[in-house]
């Protein structure tokens, strides 16, 4: 494992550059602080997240470092897209196991991945457990990343809080089988999707989520936020191939696809660019209704799914992947 | 230990006012993002920094939370003074022990310590280990702390770059005993004194950096980001009260005083500002010397200590506290 110091020279190597091929990057690693120019038209959006070995991924070689560092930036950026914002910095520490070999890979990567999403790794903090504690449990490698984007310039940050009865809930992509196939560490983060809806609906669009907790459990945060009601059809979840339970791919979370809901009167989004020059299909997927009375039977605000296959409605508000 | 939602719901019912109390804070804890009105004629400072149990501080009940919270909002805090700036909101993530009960206590206290520094916590993450480790060693807790600053309205960001030779070295309030004295847990984040400079001194005030490895380790990342050799009178250190070895203050770190160089034309600072109201004072430790032309016997920039008790120059650049 190299040291700390050799670690710190090959980052400021790399990154010696990043105010040119970034020009909002005033200063970059390096000194006590980072140095950004911001915009103050445009409300900054910030977001942190941690990424716990064995717990949000399998460890090494199972798991290759190029992914997990991958994740660790993509969820974060998935969470400026949800805002309907465009990354713009990142910050990353690690904790590393004790004499573990990949540190100078990682924080390659990390680069390599935040700089893909347009949001450079602009600082950071490498640490390791203390030496004392090496000889029992094997000790998990943490990542936190913390990810800054700006606003979309005229819609503004697209919380969850502005379903109103009546409108329409949509999805980008599909769901389902994100871990067994992997794409929970591949997954695209829909942010050109996101400029896009805010672009052509503005202030129609009226709430939005990234899917990481699964589509019930997420579609619940928004019911919560906007004191509504939201109906899934389950039957018309678009899912990925080899995707058989509906209920499962509704529960399973790690999708990272937008879900959002927009006014019934606004037009219907069918399409919509993505990051690499194709389509993101984009699917209705329900609907916004009032709150009823509150009583025993009907508690406020959640999201109930209904299918041809069952009778009545399935409460999803409690169905999620909660870690 | 309270559920993961519980913990949410305390944090959002605490955090409902952030933006009556804190205007710039448009939306706090409890979307995908947080939403931030920044200053476009300002450069935003980002800095991010671990503290992990066993390795930054002790175990409770030995340190009690309210100061490890302390700690780690502090010393990012620390960090926005040393290039200028005034601190505007932070974020924090904790990986938390099995099981552990402070869940509760150590969100509020990380709260409380961010508002009173003046950078409310709009956003964060709470995960635990894998279960299936707890069979093992104790596993440590990890805070991990981002703190965004504004910089200087006019100075803007004071970073390590800029000594030159001629310029002198202060240092403000006293060092040395921090981690015996227990102060590492209580130091005041020298924010207002370094506005203070930046408003007196203006672009006099060459390069800062907090001294958080130590006087010596510290000056020479000065020395090395500036290209310049940076020479320490050890007997000028104003130390703590108590501390005996002028040399192990010098290498102790965790000091969190500011290491400043200004031109040798400006007045000179004598007292500032505190933000108790009191005065901090400011002692000249040091002068910045041209780098000497390189051979094997004096190699490129450094930051050496001189002193009537010893013959020659020490080398201080290596003797700090790497963690």
């Amino acid at each position: 494992m190299p040291s700390e110091s050799d670690l710190h020279r090959s980052i400021y190597e790399r990154t010696r550059d990043l105010p040119r091929r970034f020009p909002h990057v005033l200063i970059g690693p390096g000194d006590d602080c980072a140095a950004l120019r911001t915009d103050a038209q445009r409300p900054l959006l910030v977001t942190t997240d941690q990424l716990v070995e064995g717990r949000h991924f399998l460890t090494h070689p199972a798991t290759a470092i190029d992914l997990i560092a991958r994740k660790a930036i993509a969820r974060s950026v998935s969470d400026i897209a949800a805002m309907g914002g465009t990354p713009s910095f990142a910050l990353a520490t690690g904790l590393l196991p004790p004499d573990w070999p990949h540190a100078e890979e990682l924080c390659e990567r990390l680069q390599f991945w935040s700089e893909y999403f347009h949001c450079p790794l602009v600082g950071g903090d490498i640490a390791s457990y203390a030496r004392d504690r090496a000889s029992g449990a094997p000790q998990p490698l943490v990542l936190t990343t913390t990810v800054a984007g700006l606003s979309h310039p005229w819609r503004g940050p697209v919380t969850r809080s502005g379903a109103r009865p009546g409108d329409l809930v949509y999805i980008t992509g599909r769901v389902g089988g994100s871990l067994a196939s992997g794409r929970h560490l591949t997954f695209p983060a829909r942010v050109r999707e996101a400029q896009a809806l805010c672009d052509s609906l503005g202030p129609a669009l009226h709430a939005m989520i990234d899917v990481s907790d699964g589509v019930g459990l997420d579609a619940a945060r928004v019911a919560e936020a906007s004191g509504v009601r939201i109906v899934i059809e389950l039957d018309a979840l678009p899912l990925h191939a080899g995707v058989e339970s509906r209920l499962a791919a509704v529960r399973e979370g790690e999708d990272y696809e937008l879900l959002f809901v927009a006014s019934a009167d606004a037009p219907r989004p069918m399409h919509l660019l993505s990051a690499d020059g194709g389509h993101t299909m984009v699917t209705l997927i329900g609907r916004v209704l009032e709150l009823p009375e509150s009583d025993e039977r009907t508690p406020g605000p959640r999201c109930v799914g209904t299918s041809a296959d069952i009778e009545g409605e399935i409460d999803l508000s409690e169905a999620g992947w909660e870690h």
